[in-house]
């Protein structure tokens, strides 16, 4: 019997290295998914249907929800982003782990659903605002009322740190990525999620019989 | 504010590598205290009270038991065997995790106890039965019926690894050692683990209100 997958999910403020994070995470373990996002809203230039999003439209972004195909779903402005479930059932039904990039709000709801058995939720914590707010000014020739509203954004999302289940200061990339892949191994030694371990007691029970 | 101790409990058939692999834990991270049982036996040549047991007498036994001084306790054949409460509380109140060599039926009364929430229970299994009767008779020159004995008490032991948090099939000492390792290391990480990050949210709060 193939283990099934874990939901990880993976939380911060923007500009905490979040992204950068996950990214390595990818390539240190190549049977690990990641959750791609739905959006209606419109590609911008340079992003590809299926990597950085399912771009869908509106009607079928509805239907999704109301087929409950949907692991957590939020109304951004006037878009609609979510996590389709079926990808993701695929995934952790093959063994694999699945990412997820998503807010407090999403956290919550895949923690609520029919999978929640499989979800592991690891927040990462900036080491300063100040640093925080560097990385957003840094980012890009926003106004500084946008920054504001992003730093604003940040703090609701750094005040729901206390309902996840790993939380990790990231102080350094490298140190934290090595935390992030302790706690997936670790994770993955659970016995729930070692299947296998029962044809191995089995054995272990007819060796003993015959012996 | 520091940290609790985690209570990690070791539990394997005899012969499955148990106290090598915690021995190898007590020299990776001198943190690690280990749990030295209190016996009614006496001491055997060789054998240093304080280190490889503490010898007390019956009544001083008794007593600790009624006191609730005993976090697990049994009785085997005419001796008494248990895990002194006082030292585990030092330990785990001053931030150290404490390693406990027990089997299943300690480890129940420990994860009963009123410490259960810092309990972290991993079982070892054997790679074969083939292999754990051949460790136990190259052991020593015991009578085969008392090989018996040892390996019905062993199949005993293993019978009760699903009530475990973590199980590790044994099939290399150094690989073994690095999961349990892995596993320590992911539970330190976890949020309840981890006191100080409030102070570090707080930080982040000041420093967000005075930005």
């Amino acid at each position: 019997m193939a283990r099934r997958g874990l939901l990880i999910i993976l939380s911060s403020p923007s500009g905490a290295g979040k992204s950068t994070l996950a990214r390595r995470l990818m390539g240190w373990d190549a049977t690990l998914s990641f959750s791609v996002s739905a959006t209606t809203r419109a590609p911008r230039p340079g992003e590809i249907d299926g990597t950085d999003y399912h771009f869908v439209t509106e009607p079928a972004f509805r239907k999704l929800v109301d087929d409950r195909g949907m692991l957590e779903h939020a109304r951004v402005f006037d878009n609609y982003y979510g996590s389709p479930k079926a990808p993701v059932q695929r995934a952790i039904e093959a063994g694999r782990d699945v990412l997820f990039d998503v807010d407090w709000q999403g956290a919550q709801q895949i923690a609520n659903s029919d999978l929640q058995d499989a979800v592991l939720s690891i927040f990462i914590l900036p080491p300063s605002i100040t640093e925080l707010h560097r990385r957003l000014v840094e980012r890009g020739q926003d106004a500084p009322d946008t920054i504001n509203r992003r730093m604003q954004k940040s703090w609701d999302e750094i005040s729901h740190w206390d309902s996840y289940d790993y939380v990790l200061v990231n102080d350094d990339l490298d140190v934290t990525e090595a935390q992030l892949r302790t706690i997936i191994s670790a994770e993955r030694l659970r016995r729930a999620q070692q299947p296998d371990l029962l044809d191995h007691v089995r054995t272990l029970q007819r060796q003993f019989e015959e012996r």
